[in-house]
């Protein structure tokens, strides 16, 4: 037996475990009160689902294989090819059709820091409308969800793809002007000129003195009328350029300033892609969360807590003959809803507080022969190594306070 | 592009991702009261990890495959050799080591009722401990799990393995006695006799009137200790096989008798599985969640929400004019932690309560002009068709009531 992971997979133990839970949680919760209802799709779907779809490139990326049965299957690679064939397999779906989709997906991409094999997206998307107003919302959910994380400072630069492509920007100019963050305004005007561009200077500065859209404008309004205030929450970036090909108007980008590894989401208005698959005019428009990104600019700036479990006590078995008792008191906080841990004493009182400070639980109850004819317990605070003489029904006000 | 779910996997959708997420959620709080933390290891292992553990046949069941560096891996087949994986990887984890874990696993079985190639786990373990109590824990949790969600009537059948081997069975006539409540006593004598047994009905009466183990006598203290009832909530059941061949003492089985579609979890001691992987002896004790028959008994037993939504309020927009007041009305609801949906003037009022009826959205916020002149708005019950005239702020107190 293999005794370790795979290249590019990961283990989540403990604090790393608790802590994404916390934040898909946290995500979850705002979706939820944005409208968004959840799905769930299977991890693997009939290969030429998803062959073909993301570029030759990404197609590289995509594990394969033929099943037992002799079907050429497929891992999901992102959470918007697997809606489009939900949208197309379910017709009687609600419209709009507003989800959110909270899975991993598997790429085969070269290992190197910060990319991973498996990992988790978060995803909302809204099928069957072209509103610019269903656009604000994905917008407004997004700066809400990563603002209730405690990213402060994150702003949603927005655009208009249309405004590219009218003064005339290529595909090829437009996805190099997305590296402008990157490589600077020479890098990009240098790219340009390579691709053949005069004037390459006199495009650029038309693109950043261009105004917004008319959808722009709405979306604009939208979320102002939603309270959020423009260039502080959000911003026009008429420079914003997204990578994906598929985008056909407005495009959106969130960045924290004090974060430097990149926007920790990004999406936009993909009217013609669902339709491509499914051959049903259909407009949408989404978000993809960086998760990972998210977790790393939480971390920078403090903001996961440091625990590494959800049990708040421990209760020490004295003695065997104090068994009975001590799982009598750790029903109590249990039926109190108190996250309780019990250890037992076919192991030493010394080992068992040793356990509890390795698994970081924050406080211990013991109970002596004495303490048990008194009906007390001692409760000891592990950081503090403080100790306090206190009935059972005094610990759990004491930790439901915490 | 192919339009379906692959056979033997599954779409979750509105009610049904719901109802998921609430048992997911109330199976992982119980997990949590009695101090487990979360695990979650990576849907690919090497297929080196996962082979040759599990038995011939169902090694013919996993889904393995070269990746693109030529490595031979496997999905996810259940969450037990993943665990000994992280125990053998990670030698620095507190002992006893106390895990949850609920994931998807990965299945080729032959597509059949109630049978998936996709399906989730629930599972509970500790491990690095021999102690019978470290099984009353398992057991309480999962009795505990199960009364949560509701199932009132589930019992925990509880026996050892040692007493059936001090007897005599051999691993066959073990595997067969696992039959009794499918092919009834009957049929157990036939099969035994078949497998050369002599005095098949003595043996089996011998089974019958054996007492618990001194293992068992200890874990029965500890879960009355716990609070729980003999013969009520868990019960000795000598004739209790299991069909897994690697459990070595304690084993037992949640049954519920209103559901006949089998136990709703399982599991036991299994002192040397992880040994055998790893090496080094490592006393193991765990249960698996039945997730799919625990939805079923619920659903039977109309214990599961009929929603087909979390959304609790659709915000109408009567005419393009009122598109500000109607999104500030939105986000008054949703600032006060409410899931709200907004509609946009674009379709018209009826289409957008079709809408809200079609989603299942149980109440609908109209403005006209006149309403939003005098600071009011109509509130519907969708169900009752009812209507009333309330301000923003006393729909927010009557939703919140609910």
């Amino acid at each position: 037996m293999k005794l370790q992971t795979l290249k590019g997979f990961r283990d989540f133990l403990a604090t790393e475990a608790i802590r994404r839970r916390l934040v898909v949680e946290k995500i979850q919760e705002i979706f939820e009160r944005y409208g968004f209802d959840p799905l769930e799709t299977p991890a693997l779907e009939y290969a030429e689902t998803l062959l073909g779809k993301y570029g030759s490139e990404a197609d590289k990326l995509l594990y394969t294989f033929k099943d037992n049965g002799g079907r050429l299957v497929g891992l999901r690679y992102d959470q918007t090819v697997p809606l489009s064939r939900v949208v197309a397999q379910y017709p009687d779906l609600p419209r709009p059709f507003k989800r959110y989709q909270i899975q991993p997906v598997w790429r085969a991409e070269n290992t190197q820091k910060g990319r991973f094999r498996e990992f988790l997206q978060c995803d909302i998307d809204t099928i069957g409308t072209n509103s610019p107003q269903a656009d604000a919302e994905i917008i407004a959910a997004t700066i809400e969800a990563v603002r209730a994380l405690g990213i402060s400072d994150s702003k949603m630069l927005i655009n208009d793809r249309t405004i590219l492509d009218d003064l005339g920007l290529s595909k090829k100019e437009i996805i190099t002007l997305d590296k402008l963050a990157k490589i600077g305004k020479e890098g990009v005007l240098s790219e340009w000129q390579k691709l053949g561009r005069e004037n390459a200077e006199e495009l650029f500065n038309k693109v950043q003195q261009t105004q917004p859209t008319s959808r722009l404008k709405t979306i604009f309004e939208s979320l102002e009328a939603l309270g959020f205030t423009r260039d502080k929450d959000f911003t026009f970036t008429p420079s914003l350029a997204r990578g994906l090909e598929y985008y056909t108007s407005t495009i959106f980008e969130l960045q924290s300033e004090k974060y430097a590894g990149g926007s920790l989401a990004g999406g936009g208005r993909y009217d013609k892609l669902i339709g491509s698959f499914s051959g049903i005019d259909t407009p949408a428009v989404g978000i993809a969360f960086g998760f990972d990104r998210i977790l790393d600019a939480l971390n920078e700036q403090g903001l996961l807590p440091d625990i590494k479990t959800r049990t708040q006590i421990l209760v020490t078995t004295f003695s065997k003959e104090l068994d009975v008792s001590a799982f009598a008191i750790t029903s109590k906080f249990r039926d109190s809803g108190i996250a309780t841990d019990i250890a037992f004493a076919d192991i030493k009182l010394d080992k068992q507080l040793k356990y509890a400070d390795k698994k970081g639980i924050p406080y211990v109850v013991i109970q002596g022969p004495d303490e048990e004819k008194r009906g007390v317990v001692k409760l000891k605070n592990m950081k503090t190594q403080s100790q306090e003489e206190l009935t059972v029904e005094q610990v759990i006000d004491k930790l439901k306070e915490n």
